[in-house]
């Protein structure tokens, strides 16, 4: 008898798209040190002073502030992807294309943070950064929304809750918007901008309807 | 007593060639990202101005679309890998083998996605791109030929469903291999040219057999 | 019918937490190659000779000493993050938001261990490393107090076994904070102090309490 | 009552070790992708010829071979790890701190299948090359001889299916260590001799003990 691996159960197409979203997710995260490159001394200094690495470190800030950044927007999303996959029941394949298009744009991530950056005083970086997260934000809600159209969460979510979670889904869209204009001001101002999405939720959550508790 | 942790069941040997899958996929739709870089705003130019930084982005716009032209030619590759093993009932080693020769041309993706991008006007960034796409297409009809041969699908999946989604399959390959002689008039009209896979897929639908639905 | 791929069970949830963090450290152990780089026989050289290579080879030796280190460090943190959450019963969305911040400092782990490479005899870049390092480990005792706090543990853990663990946790952070004065005397005794955790565990090992080989 | 995400069963432990492991092979077999770079045409000449790239990938062809032989290479462990895993019935720290350094070697693998591609006539670079898959394999062995004496098999596996089974892991090490000497003589040579493992592994077939069979 030659040897045969068989599948345990029908759920391991689930969790596939869940661990290749993971997959991503991670690798996008990870990736990000990539375009941090390396602190270079330059040519003809001493490269094992610590006061000239320091200042070759320093020349980094910049792209390791973006690093941060970008981690904790990656993981940002992680954690709502996470939420919402926990309430779905199945999945099917159109689901599963539109969460391809939904990855693509995540997996470019590290061009945004890379090029904010290595230009993190040109307003145009700050745009590049606030216009795909913005889309990545917009395909969360479709995500969400085809999810209930298309009857995949379970239990069946209410459709004012339905509404309330895609508005909190939205509402960083309304704050990488604002934060184009701000960046032709300052682009360090546009960067803070984004810290507006905070405060912007908890009001937000002032609106949580009554019921939403039970589909946490 | 010290420290074990055991096993649960017999199904993490199935489960681990499609995570081992998912992982080279999504690691190769990640990876597009190094290959398009960061704009580089020319030597002497003020780096803090936004046109600039549009112009050397507007240099990045060939790799870009390459980026998310490969992004969909990997999702799609995933979405079909997913579709055909949610039909395995079993897997054995000489699959598993074949298995790891389709990934490598998976892993090599990059390098036509790059090259594309870097070279959109020129035939043979075209031609290249063809072919690695052409490959994989190809050791995607034979996965799905052997396990219909060695018995691994679950239930058996009728001789005419079998031959009809081989052809599916294998569509693709007729579109690449048109696209070739197409670069050589017009590189872009090349890369046009794949979108034909669409109708070509909608008039083979045309004759799928009436049973294959039970199979999906 | 359409194609409908359930959910096998509730436990995915927990499993993606552990599964994404396992993507993060594989993909930043496996990163570091890509800051190794590739030997370089000087221009005009003869690109054949096997001496030359070796030359060349050993012009990389300091940073592949560091990928070595660097692979056993992180391989270190995941086996330690394995241990934990074996010991977890369940997981709520404030100690994944946390998970997430720990991972961002593992994510930048390449970058210390590039720079230490890169700059070997340097003493800040043996700081960086272990300030790194340091971080790691002080989030690594605060996912670990707070899994406690929130009573994630299940069976839940005695306070003296969970002191004596943070504490287990913490030690590194004690010979990292020890390497920084020693580095500047001389980098590479620096590094060769961090050695000294071996002992140091061996030491606290001692104070072990009697109950805490139950909760193993 | 607050979110909480509970874990299903025990196995999750065993699972990401196996997953771990899954992850650090994809990555590495993915990222030798980036070690190819992508083709150059010369300053100078004109990028849109067709003529000229293929001139420029030719250049890649010794990086394009050492690619797919080290996916192959990378394959072919993932695929003897996967056999391995199969029979464990369990795990234990020591054995994961035994697979972390199996995997830093793995991780490595990048770096000797790039040097190879970069130095393809040069001696070293297969010796490197060698040297790095010796140990991979030598640290097989180990895994297979400690997971033996520690009971992790599960039947547990006869004395001489296991002495025979460890025979046909090592026997790439004397493959790997005849072609360092036939690489001084031609490199070329070396590298052909890698392909003497595959009529090594038919012979020692022949050796198998009758009730070996049972166990795979």
């Amino acid at each position: 008898m030659p040897t045969r691996y068989r599948r345990e159960g029908p759920g391991i197409e689930f969790d596939r798209v869940a661990f290749f979203t993971d997959a991503v997710f991670a690798i996008a995260i990870t990736l990000l040190v990539v375009e941090v490159g390396l602190p270079e001394v330059a040519e003809g200094l001493d490269r094992d002073s610590a006061a000239n690495l320091l200042d070759a470190t320093r020349d980094k800030l910049a792209v390791i502030v973006s690093f941060f950044v970008g981690c904790f927007a990656i993981g940002g999303y992680w954690l709502a992807n996470h939420r919402f996959t926990a309430r779905l029941g199945s999945i099917d394949p159109p689901q599963i294309a539109l969460v391809v298009v939904y990855l693509a744009f995540v997996a470019f991530l590290p061009f945004a943070v890379g090029t904010l950056g290595e230009y993190f005083s040109n307003p145009l970086s700050v745009v590049i950064f606030a216009v795909n997260l913005g889309i990545v934000s917009t395909l969360e809600v479709l995500l969400y929304w085809r999810a209930g159209r298309a009857g995949l969460f379970e239990p069946p979510i209410p459709a004012d809750v339905q509404r309330w979670e895609m508005l909190m889904s939205a509402s960083p869209v309304a704050v990488f918007a604002l934060s184009i204009p701000v960046a032709f001001i300052r682009p360090g101002l546009g960067v803070l901008t984004w810290a507006l999405s905070v405060p912007l939720q908890m009001v937000l959550g002032r609106w949580r309807p009554a019921d939403a508790a039970a589909y946490e």
